[in-house]
């Protein structure tokens, strides 16, 4: 595996957000279907993005896919002709699946289907209309108040009709069939917290963990619009959902905050151990499930009850610029970027390794000091390289894992990792059994 | 069921307080029975309070019933044969089963037994001598300190002879033999929130449960004198103790404070759950069983074990006004007897309905929209009433309750309540089994 | 027994101490051999301290007994022979089992074999070299400053060569072969707090229990060189370890702070609950288990698993006199030490008293007022000695402890043990079953 500097991995999540920011997504379309294509394009061989299409109508548990959505046009222009409001200057302007519409009409008549943020004047909000047969512009505030009383001519120049809900796969194998799932929704168009940060920090992690020597796992990527996407994923993919031992959805990976865990419904799942160590050693926050958010709501619900937790940084609906125009590339910084795909790193580190391991010399604390691994003239206090040892030569019954010292001892996951390494290479440790999983 | 506005009962309770007042009650004699006539007529066809009778003598557990005290007049009269303390005045002014005295004493002599309060000069206190043959009488500092060296006429014309106790029992019959008990003490003489408080809220929940349409519970009422009146029932009782699920002593619920709830000795029945999701909802406070208190020292008693918490506000002794005249009407406000007794209802509506339910379709979220439970337009949050749908259907596993959930969400009982009904009329739900009882 | 005023107790610890502190300890040696005769001196008869002496080069699982060793005389001479560090002067200046040495060198050759504290410039440290064959001086850093460049005449007259590890066991019998184990570790030399007042400590109180008229655990208590000493104990004494039922490492008890228990390995022992009773209730501290420290490393390694705390105020490396000639006689005060003696008086009374009763009353509260047991006007509020005897009836079920309940109600053990005795007496409880040992 070729190291690869934070700079480049930086430029490089730069340059997918701005090849994918541009983009018209909905929860089908064209503009989905680009975006697959472009995420696939930036996976290195022999990485494949497989692409699934399902085709419109079709049933999936409580729900039926959609038909698709496609834009040609969209604008409001005022009696002189001049566009007041124009899809072709912002995706957002238009709501997301609204129907076709070819009016003159009074600001009175057109004001209904109109969307702004007051408080905030110069952002677009973003509205979407799914499964109720509607139409509407979203526009700043200021754009509101200049328009006048009209009359307008409205072009909503859309298609919704039969075709297909589509979604990306791509499957890392390792040692065993036992997965881990990572899923980020791609249905949102021009917002670049919510939904690209997601994509581009999940291409980053495939792409380390196609370049590991070994894998005790397989990894999963899903790339799927939100909702109908991964309910669509789930109701197709039955047979291999007891093999999904840990998963994550991720999403908001760049703006600012710390980084958030949500835990699985059940909030004891070695995911949600994993994660809280990562994310708690770097300050960040961990919250308890609630059945509103993501596609966690999904992928927990009673009937899959997965264990897929959430990583996120502040969340959804608790920042300004969410689903709002504000919410574009330069809201993001690299450094936040990065520090995602880290954690994430960290936390598959612990998923790959963590292990009950059995002290072999366990009457008293063995003599470390023959063996190399302590330092011989009697000081003051011990390193943390010494403590990490000894905390794992004090509990490894068998039975206690090393996530389980290493939250115990206040030490990091890695520490401990390395410590049992080094006393298993001294024939003090043997691994006794693989941590239990789900 | 006929609504009955705040004032309305407010006016009526406080009506009973004013009849009730005035009667010298013990734990034996007349003022019990003419309290248990009063609290009869005050409940509506066609509730009937049954008044039992219990002789001196017998034998309950490990206490027996006292004789039965009464009270013909009391006084002490200075050297002109004006009296400077007099039962007339205040019941407060005897020591409660105070032996007969008719005699001529000097201050000396009668010192020992005269009790003030001499931090609250105004004030008569509230002493018993139930178990040791003695006499005393109560008076305020200034009334001691204005009687000079005597000599005094002493008279205390009580009798002390075998009797009865005398307790009260109303039941409203449900759809189940179980139980929900109860309980109020009828033994503090003038004294308002220390007695009078929880015997009028009583009455007022009994109205109300009588009234309901349906009741999964049956309703136990016992109105009796503080410890051998609830040791004396629960000696007679024996074959029906099995039967109560949850129980409630009530008192002190009309003075100043937050509502106090204090957990059964267990501290993990029911009836805790259901009342501290009440109390702490409405910034009340929760606090550990301790063998202090009021009746339910003898209903948590090893040898019962029975599910009986205790609802006051500021609990007996952390008032200055405890046990002494200022424990008047006054002392009580209508919005604290009313906020008392909807925390009643509240906390009865949730052992009424809570149960765990089935989810349905548990797999994904289900499709609220079509069945229109869902707003239409995509926005930034959830309101209260979708929360609770989703909440519920996402622990809706067939074990945990309604109760559960909401504690978990954080959201009134009622809202999930709600959810629930709403959800299982749209066929998403199903009731599963009763909350496991006790 | 008889009564031992507090400052006759003390007097005697610090003429022990002082007895003690010259002499010049290491984990084998003569020093060992003359600590352990002033320990069997100070023991009243009958008590005898059995000695042990373990051959050098003995296997104890991973590590062997050290050869012995011994000093004659260790100095450092400038030019005009004058020495200017010197073993005669303090025991510390010499790094414990240092090899003989004789040579002149310069400062340049002899600085990597000096050992300061620039920051405390006037004390000297601690080091020792049991497991690497090297040698060393420590000194103050004023002597360093004021040693110029020499050359320096350098003798370390030691012995290092096959001879024995000894330590010292005296057990006291009880009603059953069941023990509780202290262990002191006699290894540091003119160190005080951190070795002699873990020593007089255990003295005094291995003193007042040799006088109790009953036991009912067997006492042995160790005095051993630390970590080579206890494993030596350990691996020669496994038949006995299965009746070892709770025990407490004794260090640091005369100096500043509050006293400090460190829990068990597994943190929820019998000892763990009591020490934490009685240290709580003087404003001490608990500590999570960690696996570095003193002998509890032993005691609490896997493969023993024994229920061994530890007791100290402010532990090792966290006060700067710590391992330095500033841990001298003056650092310690009566009042710590016969805190700490009283401290452990208290543990051994819980671990001695506690156990299950049951309440032969259980129907209701038994009345105590007929019974002499309680004030019999009824008044404001109950008294603790009151409040005990409820507490101990409302819980004593037969499984519930004399320490949970002094423990949920927030009294002093002893005060409920009194509570115990006295309702047993009136015949209302009845012991059930001795507490449940480790």
């Amino acid at each position: 595996m070729v190291a690869v500097d934070d700079g480049t991995r930086a430029a490089r999540m730069r340059s997918h957000m701005e090849q994918l920011y541009p983009i018209c997504r909905s929860i089908t379309g064209d503009g989905v279907r680009q975006t697959l294509g472009l995420v696939g394009e930036a996976l290195p061989a022999p990485l494949v993005l497989e692409r699934r299409a399902v085709p419109s109508g079709t049933a999936a548990y409580d729900w039926t896919v959609n038909e698709e959505w496609n834009v040609r046009d969209a604008w409001i222009a005022d009696a002189t002709g001049r566009r007041v409001v124009d899809f072709q200057e912002h995706n957002l302007h238009l709501v997301s699946y609204s129907v076709p519409v070819r009016a003159r009409m009074s600001m009175d008549e057109l004001r209904p289907h109109l969307h702004t943020l007051p408080e905030h004047p110069d952002w677009i909000p973003y509205r979407t209309t799914y499964y109720k047969r509607t139409w509407g512009f979203c526009l700043t505030q200021r754009q509101l108040e200049a328009m006048g009383e009209g009359p307008f001519d409205v072009v909503v120049d859309t298609t919704l009709e039969p075709g297909e809900l589509t979604y990306g796969e791509l499957v890392i194998p390792g040692d065993t069939a036992d997965e881990i799932l990572f899923t980020s929704h791609v249905c949102h168009p021009s917002l670049a917290n919510d939904n690209l940060s997601g994509i581009v920090v999940a291409i980053e992690l495939a792409r380390t963990l196609a370049g590991l020597a070994r894998r005790r796992f397989s990894y999963r990527f899903v790339f799927a619009p939100g909702t109908i996407g991964s309910i669509t994923w789930l109701s197709r993919n039955g047979a291999l959902l007891d093999r999904i031992r840990h998963g994550l959805v991720l999403t908001g990976l760049g703006g600012p905050g710390p980084l958030v865990y949500k835990r699985t419904r059940r909030g004891d799942r070695t995911i949600d151990r994993a994660a809280t160590h990562v994310v708690r050693r770097r300050e960040g926050e961990v919250r308890d499930y609630s059945p509103y958010g993501y596609d966690e709501r999904q992928f927990n619900a009673i009937g899959f009850d997965l264990p897929v937790g959430r990583l996120t940084r502040t969340p959804h609906g608790e920042y300004p610029e969410y689903h709002t125009s504000a919410d574009d590339l330069g809201f993001l910084t690299d450094e936040k970027l990065l520090d995602a795909y880290d954690a994430l790193l960290r936390i598959v580190e612990i998923l790959e390794n963590d292990a009950a391991y059995l002290n072999l010399s366990p009457h008293g604390e063995p003599q470390l000091g023959k063996r190399g691994l302590y330092p011989t003239t009697g000081g003051r206090s011990a390193s943390d390289t010494v403590m990490a040892m000894l905390w794992t030569l004090a509990y490894s019954d068998g039975r206690v894992t090393l996530l389980d010292i290493a939250d115990r001892a206040g030490l990091d996951f890695a520490q401990v990792c390395r410590a049992a390494n080094d006393l298993a290479g001294a024939g003090l440790l043997e691994r006794a059994s693989e941590h239990p999983s789900r």
